[in-house]
């Protein structure tokens, strides 16, 4: 398959931006064909308006391209259009972007809890896609459509939580604490004053996000594929803390099963080496080849070690053992600035072309 | 009062003995007495005997003391001796102390289960020097008996919970997720390609010291001052990982209260803010005028920032607020290498002065 | 002595501000009279006006002090008034604040170069308060005066190399590299993807400020004490980076002694350790006993062990040893938060006080 | 052409032998036949002798691989074998494995001084393998050899100043300071309180190998091809130091030419963006595209945004401009575990297969 789709990048620039550029550089179905960012950068050489921060360079075809302003005018020729904008503007010119009939990819929280809107892991939920049509009927739409990422870190927590829950029923209860990484945070981001030699222990809106996100992810869809379908009898309590990692978001976690009896250890590791995503049937190529690495060995997974296994988009869990509390515990890693991020969007769009949608 | 109480510091060139030696160097009870260290330091002048990796220079009249054999006929002067030891040496070096009815308090884990050795956090659980008589019944010693301090993540652990169970009556399950210093694990200890942009999501034998060490401190004695109490009704469950930070052990816990209804959040600070510790009532120089700081700023505390406060003997407590699935959730501070080692020993025993023990 | 001199802090709420806080809270001589801000500040309490990022807590009196705008009008009770201006502002307010007849001691690097305003290293060349008369004379001043002091790295620097021009003679040539800390950036400052795992082998202005001010503070004044003889024979090259390190810039130093033959690595060490300096002398508060803490420990100085030594107002140096292309190269150490900012100029201040400007 | 060479891999536990198990994976040469390590490792299978610390897995075929003592009978089938043995062994280790006539590329420091053995960078000074047939001579060898390579930091040094030798004559003096990552010092290694917001001034022996080495390298042979012909009038003065960063070595540089005038700061942009290596003429797989990356950006090169370009095997050199001392200074960045130690050797292995060594 030759590159024919024409994709375009809104906030271009940024951090979230510089991945989704390295991540479509050499797709095999996508060519990016359209830059978006601030008005400040617009008509700008893309070389000359990012502040590039990535260990691999700009790619050549790329650094030349001229930017252009986030508007849908810009973009009308886009069979995709990915969104890493912020969020304090990502709300206005996503809706200009659907409502001129075009297919939004965003990474952006504004229309994560919008009742239309797939809110999406590729390895979990993919299957949500199913209310693309009542979402096109909604905003009179032919082709174009919306479907959100979700948070980094919830997006890690949701890759294992949908194994489980698969195997062993719903959840009752789930405590997270997470160790998030400095490029969640974007550039210029954290300071470093605030980070060397140190641990913040709150990330503003995170822990809601947590709590909220992953049991829109872990829910299905009514029968008329019209609302989504809330895993209401999942309660999340989530802690979020920055540590001083650059990539990879670490995640404790402990699980209460509503069915007893709890599953043992063995059949908890078993069910989390088992799973297999819709991305990977269909065969996408942006699929990880396993959506869960397991690991036995004691003190991993580790941030620095296994955050780029299966190019970032595999999520790694370890230490699996009993909680004297609830019943499970384990521990889990999540790129977060490729399956947490920009390689969500990617992946979730893939499937989208195998599945027909565009 | 002059410092006449003579003392000698066993593991004096570790890191833990390090602390000891600052923390004594200018004490207006304890007088440095004498030192002791591996056969291989043994004879030589302190200054060239020890790796000193503080941020304070060794002090003048410590620099030239020659190091000793860590056995008790050096050591027969000594008022108190305080244990810096490894596990793998504490155990028969300790015993043979006590044994020569020396007074020991010891920072090593070896002791810490004994059925008639109190683990004390000074700030937590002096009553525990109640049993002190009944000991040295059982090893027939006339002024001679021996005090553990406790894990260091469960000092900090075990002081607010304190303070909870004080005003509220038991927990009965606690939940906690501790962020580690690398001075936790001494010199060498960790090496810097396992913690630089990194976190190490495992501690050896840490989740089961806190598991069962927070349950010993926060219960009493029977009633004839011969046995200890175990607080057996409040599960604990542990995660503990390591950080790269320097020094201050951040731990994020989860309490349900054994009575309903659960406190509010608002009586949860206060009971914070107002607990006192047997130590300040009994004026020790070392106590912090407050056991617990409490912070209301979002996101605090962090390690860089309040591991000091109070010369690293208070535990700093923020972020309290409800947990989805149990009743409280909040994040706590404590100095690892202070109050969470050589500190606890040092105001142990000056609660032991103050008694009269010695 | 109580502290009479009633001051103010320009910049009060910014890193080098809370310095200042921190210097001045319990000063014999010194007592703080008023704090300025921007306007966005002015007019809100202390406490609520700065982002504080000390690892001490600010000083309970100064918390509620009301921060007012920068002008001289409120300062002018104000015996002296310390500036931690940033440079975009400084150099306005400051004249303003001179013009007023107010004494002011700054940080800020605007009239570093002016020819009548002594650029002093309060352990270098405090005789340069002898140019104040003309000074006064040439801005029509019966009281005030303007001192600044110098940047960070030229600080540290400036301390070895007077000891070596005293015993010595001058140097022909000084090739010096440094390794600077993220706190010298302010706050926020050094993004942290910038600066963890990584080195930054640049500082914008650092090295041209270095090469030109290390020559006013080495050189003398005029017979009639009306303007600065540079040291002009002095050459310097600088390469200036930034390292992920907190406090404390480390520099790598090589010099060329202008007479022959050059002196041997002992007569160097020895001319080091016997430096003295006139802040000593006259007894100044803040002096360190010694101006320079020599070490012959083959892996000294470090930043984070030596940084605090005499309060942060020495410099530490070790490493002498020949350079096979000039004649001897060393290491230093500066605090560039204490020596290399505010503690210059509080000790700066001190001398004033001692030699009776105020 | 398949991979067709067998090679063995000694030291293949360490960090070193590690990075050549990564680098020897997939090769289109050379395939890995044969492992050793110390007699602890011997009869394990590779994963569970190794403490593997990379970023990537073991590869597949190799983990289940039986590791060999260090004994020549066990590598008699390897037509190289690639040393990434600690200097205190491979002295006698690799003496032996030449005695038997087997082809060594070492990465140990041993025989870099002798007067047989090549001291060689891939992209320096490959012409000095004519000295084989001497060595071969004087061993009495038929087919083997040895080869070293250089100390990590001489490695990236070596390559602008050749480039700029070749340009503009000779240099008669060399002043850097490195600025090394901690993998150059294996694992464990630099113990993290060691490193952690600090910098280490001192790497024990670092600064003499770069002295002396750079001078053998940028050397040619004497006529009859029996010697070398060290660059005697090139002095070097070297200052090493350790930073917190994973990898990538970082050295400021400055340099005087023996010829005048100095070249320009453009003239040296241009020597360096121009300069080639037989290496890449002979189309060596490993061989960068470009030896020497040049960058004109202010702030770099950076070690986490440049080491790995060119897989690790170029050597990024920016900020060229004058010295006010000797003539021109510049920063360079070299990937220190590979072009620094086993990439360097793997590509010197294939300019030996491209010049019909073996």
């Amino acid at each position: 398959m030759v590159a024919t789709k024409k994709v375009g990048i809104l906030g271009a620039t940024g951090t979230v931006g510089q991945r989704f550029i390295l991540l479509l550089a050499d797709h095999p179905y996508f060519r990016i064909h359209a830059l978006g960012a601030s008005s400040r950068s617009a008509g700008k050489a893309y070389q000359d308006a990012a502040k590039w921060k990535q260990s691999q360079p700009i790619p050549e075809h790329i650094a030349s391209l001229v930017v252009q302003s986030c508007s849908s005018e810009y973009f009308k020729d886009c069979d995709i259009v990915f969104s890493g904008l912020d969020a304090d503007v990502a709300g206005d010119i996503e809706m200009e972007f659907l409502k001129a009939d075009l297919v939004v990819f965003s990474n952006a929280k504004n229309y994560r809890r919008d009742p239309v809107v797939p809110l999406m892991v590729p390895t979990v939920n993919t299957q949500h896609f199913d209310i693309v049509p009542h979402q096109r009927k909604q905003y009179n739409l032919t082709k174009g459509f919306m479907v959100t990422n979700a948070n980094c870190s919830t997006t890690g927590l949701a890759v294992p939580l949908k194994a489980l829950q698969d195997a062993f029923g719903p959840m009752s209860h789930v405590i997270v604490h997470t160790q998030q990484a400095i490029s969640g945070a974007g550039y210029p981001g954290v300071p470093s004053l605030d980070i060397l030699d140190n641990v913040v222990p709150h990330i503003g809106g995170e822990e809601e996000k947590m709590e909220y996100e992953a049991r829109k992810i872990l829910g299905g869809l009514t029968n008329d594929a019209a609302a989504f379908d809330m895993m209401e009898q999942t309660v999340v309590s989530a802690t979020c803390t920055r540590v001083p990692v650059i990539d990879g978001h670490l995640e404790s976690v402990a699980v209460k099963f509503a069915n007893s009896p709890a599953p043992s250890v063995e059949a908890v590791y078993e069910a989390l080496e088992k799973y297999q995503s819709e991305a990977e049937q269909l065969q996408c190529p942006s699929a990880p080849h396993k959506p869960i690495v397991v690991t036995r060995l004691p003190d991993r997974p580790q941030p620095r070690l296994d955050r780029d296994l299966h190019r970032g988009q595999a999520v790694t869990v370890g230490r699996v053992r009993p909680c004297p509390v609830l019943d499970i515990k384990f521990t889990l890693l999540v790129h977060n600035t490729v399956l947490g991020a920009a390689g969500s969007s990617v992946l979730n769009a893939e499937v989208a072309v195998a599945k027909g949608l565009l």
